[in-house]
């Protein structure tokens, strides 16, 4: 049967990566004993038919509707959102939640295969109830007994929704600028005023109430970043209006149904906000707790997004006839060919689906280490949940920069391989490209990533980190056996290599940062992320063809082959190339500002 | 005064092009003795200041606007295009004609400055009046005197305008496949009948009569590229209705002021076309000689929105205030800095000030052999002519392809330094990514331009073309200059080793094309292109230290170093990995289709 759906779950690929990949069915059933891979498999089939054929039926009427302000300050949001939100409440609230509040306990590489699906097919409306999980999360964690049974209960059964409220004019990057003011009242409540700007899906009517949480300083706090609190702040406190108003909904690039909100607490009436845990002053470390869910979600939006443009530009290059071969081009007689028969399709069809895959098995790598140490902690062997917890770690950047950097270059390629019919709103790869341009930038830019990264898990260099152990033990363990095999013997051998330029470049950063430059750890962050991801892809991807060796179906150990061949043949080169501009931006130094101050300047 | 435009005009480096790196002053008079340097000097003034004051002010305006058909076959254009084009027309529509003519007569490098801001600062609008000048020229070299009696003043004066009708619905980038039909009428005429799809332009009400050029068959003709005529159609034939209906505007995702028209013709009454020059079934041929000002004119779009992207992100940057030196992050008492001053802004701001600067460096050589060749045909001087003409033809496709896939690059990155704003239709930057994104598209895609350039300008990497020859004759004769000084020794030396790079990869690419693998041509053809435009990048860059080096402002004498050091540090060492690419690409040959024919594909 013909799909004729704009998204394509991409289910062959996430089933090869839960079972066969990671080999699932070995940990599962020891793991979660309620689940086997039938039922799984089962779980994932409804949620693809869920992501075809509710989700992404609105997916490009949501992009022209756009969300809007009216001049009674109601947000109004795409019209199929609240049938959406419904559906989703009924089909897949009650399962999606955690064991113990009655659902299907996904462990995390499951969940995140469902969400590639729902982010992927509608990521607009995924925002509005994106975040459920990770505020209840937030509540188990730093909640009162009080906090967590008011607003557990209905967020956990979506009749809620809730959003984190961060960013302000002047605090973007840098949080040390929140001004959002919090004064004590007699009966422990806090005043709440303050504007916070770029809230996604901040404010709308799909739901009876919602709540934020929201950074603010109480008043005498100390300054800078520990001078920061966290308060939960319903929209509707027992039935009245705590006093939040929008007063603007941003016009976007893309992801036009998300409405993004400024929103104002407590400007023309008493907003009330409730300190989490009733602690005061640690509420950067409270909400920096939930960045990692939102990094992770950012990074399966970007994989989401990838895989759609990828397979939409798959199947029109399959079906497109145009041109024929490139030494027949004069010949009247030749016959013209689809499109995937020209090299430089193939060639962009690769890129594509090397990118595509890649991302889908670091996030398999990223679920499977969290999902272990999860297990080793409930079991108490801490030195597991300690190596497994390293990585998973060491990968959580990677997945939200590397995963949203290349779903903007998958969907530029699936543009050029639609040629004119590309540029148009008619077909959806135009707008993967807008919707997830804002994916690089939210939830920390790409750069607070690669910082992060290279200063907190790479060690600047200058020491051998848990994660990088990790790192280095498990592609040894790896290469040393693909080097068994014949057809993987070359390619494992060119990871090698650039894991060797990886680690020169790790330790050439570590010797500046030793002479006191500590500039060049910023200066070289981007370039060391992406070197970090593209030999993790390369290994993903080579570990993906020497698992299919296993298979009977010989479209998948041929595309798995091929694919690992394209991206250690094309994309790992490059490492050798950032080695060389790691050099230079060593040796460069800082730019002088007086490079860039030209006269088409106001300064 | 602060500049409040949307677009910045890039006038002192357009300058810094003419007068310094390619010292205009020395030829200028004694090829156009009508100009001088003062003039020319007051005329780029005075388009800085129409692009910015007059152009640009509507540039966000005609993106909300879009372009729409009404129900009675009405196309309407954003509401300020009817200002925009009498004022065009007033003050640059002599000005811009030949010295025949009575115009100016500006030489193509003077003129491309212009245009490059022109099309800088409002690209849709431009695309109404860009085909008038190239359109005067094919009447010129082919129509008959009568035609050029009819159409010639009209589009000079730009009471007409003018737009190419070529693709179809199954004729994109394969022109055999054209079925609009025509059939001789005892008159001389031709009855026309067929649709034209994505004519940009294609229809509107600001001027009193259009002129289409329009590919076709005359019945009977051969089949193939061979058989198709060029007819020249206009909207009122006589003051009568020569039934051409406008079936379609399509919505895309950028450059919504531009019209992109499917056009019908004679599809409800007689529509009559005059056949050009009298000549049938030579229609492709003069219709491709107007593909070179098209290409030139897409890279100069590329160039003025990369252009005005980097300025805006560059003085967003001056002034945007956000986080703290990357060492005292913690610290409340370090003060926060404008962004400028943060090491990855500046590397992003370095990378697209050197592809901004070096695509314009890039332009001006072909501006100058250009000016040169015209030069010396006139002179009738064919070697120097033979030659300037070579190295023309070699650097159009780059021009075409490399400007356009790097306008995309600078508006991502105009984006993220940008950050949230960046994502907001209140900034002009997302405009420019998406307004940009068609011209990789475009007047054959890029990958044409590059199988043309390997294929045709290259060789396949078979034999030294006289391009070839050019190129490494002017790139030896740079690069012993260049080694003669301190500071440029160094980066002198690595464009050498590319250059080496490069042509090795060209006699790897020739090996396989005389063992009979043809393909190999496409398969490497866009890596190959963006290896020769990143040699040619580097010399432009380095060449442009070199020549400021005699500058007194110590600001441009810095920021051309710089520039040149940060493109030779970063973006030449790809070649490096550009070659592994090629050679990939050689022993890999044709990708399995069965390698993607995955289950979520209609095949």
């Amino acid at each position: 049967m013909k799909n004729t759906s704009i998204y394509r779950a991409p289910l062959e690929d996430i089933r090869f990566v839960i079972w066969q990949q990671n080999q699932t069915e070995e940990w599962l059933e020891s793991y979660c004993p309620w689940l086997n891979r039938a039922l799984v498999d089962q779980i994932l089939q409804e949620a693809a038919d869920f992501a075809e054929l509710t989700l992404s039926a609105s997916y490009q009427q949501a992009d022209k509707q756009e969300c809007w302000l009216d001049p009674a300050g109601k947000v109004h949001v795409p019209e199929s959102y609240g049938t959406l939100l419904v559906s989703f409440r009924e089909e897949w609230g009650d399962r999606l939640k955690s064991r113990e509040q009655g659902g299907l306990g996904l462990p995390p590489l499951i969940m995140y295969a469902v969400l590639e699906m729902f982010m992927g097919a509608h990521p607009s409306f995924m925002t509005y109830v994106g975040f459920n999980e990770p505020a209840l999360q937030l509540l188990n964690r730093f909640g009162s007994p009080q906090q967590r049974e008011t607003y557990g209960p209905p967020l956990a059964e979506y009749r809620w929704t809730s959003c984190l409220c961060i960013t302000e004019a002047d605090a973007g990057s840098d949080l040390s600028r929140i001004s959002a003011q919090a004064e004590r009242q007699p009966d422990g409540r806090y005043l709440i005023t303050g504007e916070k700007r770029f809230i996604s899906a901040g404010m709308h009517s799909l739901t009876e109430n919602m709540v934020w949480f929201v950074l603010a300083r109480i008043k005498n706090a100390p300054a800078g970043v520990l001078g920061l609190s966290c308060f939960i702040i319903p929209r509707f406190d027992n039935g009245q209006d705590n006093q939040v108003r929008c007063s603007e909904v941003v016009q976007k690039m893309g992801l036009k149904g998300c409405a993004n909100t400024h929103l104002r607490f407590g400007e023309h009436g008493n907003c009330y906000g409730y300190l989490m845990g009733e602690k005061e002053n640690i509420g950067l470390v409270q909400l920096l707790s939930m960045m990692t869910p939102a990094r992770i979600s950012t990074g399966i939006y970007a994989l989401g997004m990838a895989s759609s443009a990828y397979l939409n530009a798959l199947n029109y290059a399959h079906h497109r006839v145009q041109g024929k071969q490139f030494n027949r081009a004069m010949s009247a007689q030749a016959p013209s060919l689809p499109i995937i028969d020209h090299p430089d399709v193939q060639r962009m069809l690769s890129e594509m689906k090397a990118l595509t895959e890649g991302c889908r098995a670091l996030l398999g790598k990223l679920g499977v280490a969290e999902t272990h140490y999860l297990q080793a902690k409930k079991l108490d062997n801490s030195q597991v949940a300690e190596k497994q917890l390293a990585f998973f770690e060491l990968l959580t950047p990677l997945v939200k920069a590397y995963c949203s950097n290349k779903a903007w270059v998958v969907a530029e390629n699936a543009i050029q391989v639609l040629g004119g019919n590309g540029y148009l709103t008619k077909y959806p790869v135009e707008q993967y490209a807008r919707d997830c341009k804002i994916l690089s930038i939210w939830e920390g830019t790409n750069h607070i990533q690669a910082q992060f990264l290279l200063r907190d898990k790479l060690g600047m260099g200058l020491r051998d980190t848990h994660g990088l152990q990790e790192l280095h033990q498990r592609l040894l363990t790896f290469t040393e056996q693909a080097k068994m095999h014949t057809e993987l013997k070359e390619m494992a051998e060119q990871l090698e290599q650039s894991t060797i330029l990886l680690d020169s470049s790790l330790r050439e950063i570590g010797e500046y940062v030793l002479r006191g430059q500590m500039l060049s750890v910023p200066a070289c962050a981007n370039i060391l992320m992406e070197m970090v991801a593209e030999v993790i892809i390369a290994w993903c991807l080579l570990e993906a063809a020497s698992s299919a060796s296993g298979c009977n179906d010989i479209r998948v150990r041929e595309g798995k082959l091929s694919t690992a061949n394209y991206f250690i043949g094309t994309s790992l080169p490059m490492t050798i190339a950032k080695a060389h501009q790691v050099r230079y931006l060593l040796q460069s130094g800082s730019v002088s500002n007086a490079a860039f101050a030209r006269n088409e300047v106001d300064v």
